[in-house]
């Protein structure tokens, strides 16, 4: 009944690069920020409060007005539209948003277009679930197998998965679900942390992370790696010094090696036993995944926060290249996509460990973690969750991850919707480049990037 | 000596979709664009006209105005740099336009940002030929193997591809260039036409336009198929009746099959012997390629207008999935990544047959295929390079085709740059939103794509 009466989508730069938070061998300067979509309407929530949507994707600075621009064309498509329609045919939505042949040209599938529909995406799955009165994993798991699987896009997937794989697959976690969910509500979700080890952080500031995460409870330590090998293995050292061998260890290059040059390096690495190396090389290069795989095993490799859609996946899959499925909520098309790649995940055995950090992708990857848990795949082995302490405090529900015995794990939402709601004064002060952070700041290197037509002439 | 003293992007686009020109079985409605970018100086070229550099990529309509927002952020840090050093230097140049990590993010390599990219660098390659006097080819021919290589982009190639492999290939062909070059200059380039057969055109139109393109001495034709299996059957019984079996049918699905369903499809045309079969599923499917190249083997499997970068072009070679290579001078960043991918392509054996059409791509790929021809492979078998008849009087240096007796060819270009200049009259009537053309026309179905920044409210 309630219906759209319109969208905004904000652009909101965080100056993560002041500190080196998120720093890595690639990206040593990264602003962190979202393209943020709100979808009004005209009704309420369960609790009477006006009725939104909220989503966004994650980007880490320049361009990020390139993704809203391309998000306000999408989302503007949805104004006018029934809310309790769109929530009983969430297919039919992502159909409709992606059948604009125009924009698919510019991807297709892929880049800003993309990153732009998982954020109106994202916002319109935080409105249906905010109309249930549910957390979005809630209003999924809830779902049949073909309601899931009907909301999945299937589409240049079928030599792997086909639709009577999929209905298969969740059929046969049906009947336990609620065990698992009941058991989450207990444990919580397995985390792991990445705080400790950004490249921009000296020795110092490494030891004393790393013996925090320990306080903490996390089992499992990522450093980042690949800028020069002399400093890894020092760094690898501290990390191992502080956090034992009973820990687990994973290294992050971030894409910085030829295929060749990350085999090296990795076996360079090897005596400090990482569990897994994540982004070896070019994100788009699968056969040189598969082939480094092949050359550092028993090392793992992990990969996904910049694989761009499901088809990407499924030849990840499909050529033994990965351990480890590190999707990204930001940049695959939002729960229609991911349920894709959690089934694929599921029919070729690889254990879904998503991407997150950054702007809100915790919040959203706790859903997904979840969902991927009760519904698809039915198991924890080898499943943790990455967790970024940072940026939570500007949304209204944020993830908690708390020790719960058994290790630092991510506390069951029970809040409706997505938790991708921004707090409002958080957008008013980081809205770039007219908020009160950025209007009362003028360092060059940070700001740029809203475009006139013409420049020095 | 010149500097750039500033650049200007527009927003140009023509519209196509009142014709059908350019439909497809994915893309029923494009509009024709270009993200068109133009280098300014202080200088002047030989001729002693003002000294400019001009470049574009090519979009089908709505989000052209995103494409142009990225290219005018990327090509505003060429502003300042002295034309000179650039054409010494012009892989410094990809490197400088390439090292903003934070607009690398929104790709990387690929999407929006890519595309934009390939503008503001046809751009700069266009801009370094006038200054140089020379066609863009002949500056490209002209260059010693060192020469060559330092401007391509060799990142994540090294398993299939080294720098002493580039060498070793160019360096093969440096004493028959010249050779190669008079030959071209009595024959031109070999070319195909897709002009007859867009989807959106009745069986009177298809019969007269194979007519008409057999009367200009086409050896080669392309339809475009994967909307209706009958219809298929049908326009190929067309095809084959009026050109006969002595002539090439290549026929292209716009990627609208699953790999199984393509095979199908395929199998189901293959008593009308195509040539090969264009982007018969998703571009991003490099396994799917195979698996399809493999089944349906002798009709050849193309793709490339959607290959997004060079590592793709790498895989698709290193899986065998590819008969043809079509790579996109739109699409792909530039001379720098395109030598790259010749050079793979040389390597693997695999001919390049570039896509063109569009805006412009006709004008640009001329100049890669003698490239590819003088310089790196040396070799015109199975080579042939498409050519679509419209849209070509928007431009100050046309390219021409012509029959010189043994089918039709592209004319070599002799006018200094990359044929990429369009005539400003044409700029001013197709500048959307506020050309004259546009101006007048109240299409909405045409329009949309000016993003403020909230919409309904």
């Amino acid at each position: 009944m309630p219906q759209i009466t319109g969208v905004t989508v904000e652009d909101v730069r965080f100056p993560t690069s002041l500190t080196g938070d998120g720093s890595d061998a690639m990206n040593k300067d990264g602003d962190y920020s979202a393209a943020y979509v709100v979808v009004h309407t005209d009704g309420t929530d369960t609790a009477g409060a006006p009725l939104t949507g909220h989503g966004l994707t994650f980007t880490i600075g320049r361009g990020n007005d390139i993704v809203v621009a391309a998000a306000l064309q999408q989302a503007t498509r949805l104004v006018g539209r029934d809310v309790d329609e769109m929530a009983a045919d969430m297919g039919g939505v992502y159909r409709f948003l992606t059948s604009d042949t125009q924009l698919r040209w510019l991807g297709p599938e892929k880049g800003v277009v993309h990153l732009s529909l998982a954020a109106v995406l994202n916002a319109s799955w935080d409105l249906v679930a905010r109309r249930s009165g549910k957390p979005l994993w809630r209003l999924l798991v809830d779902m049949s197998p073909e309601e899931l699987v009907d909301v999945a896009d299937l589409r240049y997937l079928s030599d792997a998965l086909t639709r009577d794989d999929a209905l298969r697959i969740l059929r046969a976690k049906e009947a336990t679900k609620a065990a698992r969910v009941a058991e989450l509500a207990r444990t919580g979700y397995p985390a792991y942390t990445t705080s400790a080890g950004w490249l921009g952080y000296d020795d110092d500031k490494l030891r004393r992370l790393c013996q925090e995460a320990v306080d903490a409870g996390y089992g499992y330590i990522k450093l980042k790696v690949g800028a020069d090998l002399d400093d890894d293995i020092r760094r690898c050292s501290i990390a191992r010094e502080i956090i034992g061998y009973e820990r687990k260890l994973m290294i992050d290059a971030n894409q910085v090696w030829d295929v060749g040059q990350a085999i090296d390096w990795v076996r360079a690495l090897a005596r400090f036993e990482p569990h897994w190396i994540e982004e070896p090389t070019g994100p788009d290069d699968i056969l040189g995944h598969a082939t480094i795989r092949r050359a550092v095993a028993p090392i793992g490799v992990a990969t996904g926060e910049h694989c761009h859609n499901r088809v990407m996946f499924k030849q990840l899959f499909q050529a033994e290249a990965i351990d480890f499925c590190q999707l990204d909520t930001g940049r695959l098309a939002s729960i229609n996509e991911i349920v894709a790649v959690l089934l694929l995940a599921a029919k070729f055995g690889v254990p879904v460990c998503p991407h997150a950090g950054g702007v809100g992708l915790c919040e959203m990857v706790q859903h997904v973690a979840v969902l991927d848990y009760v519904a698809v795949s039915g198991d924890l082995t080898n499943r943790v969750t990455e967790f970024v302490d940072h940026l939570h405090e500007h949304f209204t529900d944020a993830c908690v991850v708390r020790d719960s015995g058994s290790g630092t794990a991510y506390v069951l939402p029970e809040a409706p919707g997505y938790s991708t709601r921004m707090r409002p004064e958080s957008v008013d002060e980081y809205r770039f480049p007219d908020g009160r952070y950025w209007a009362a700041t003028a360092t060059p290197a940070l700001t740029g990037g809203q475009a006139p037509t013409a420049v020095g002439l």
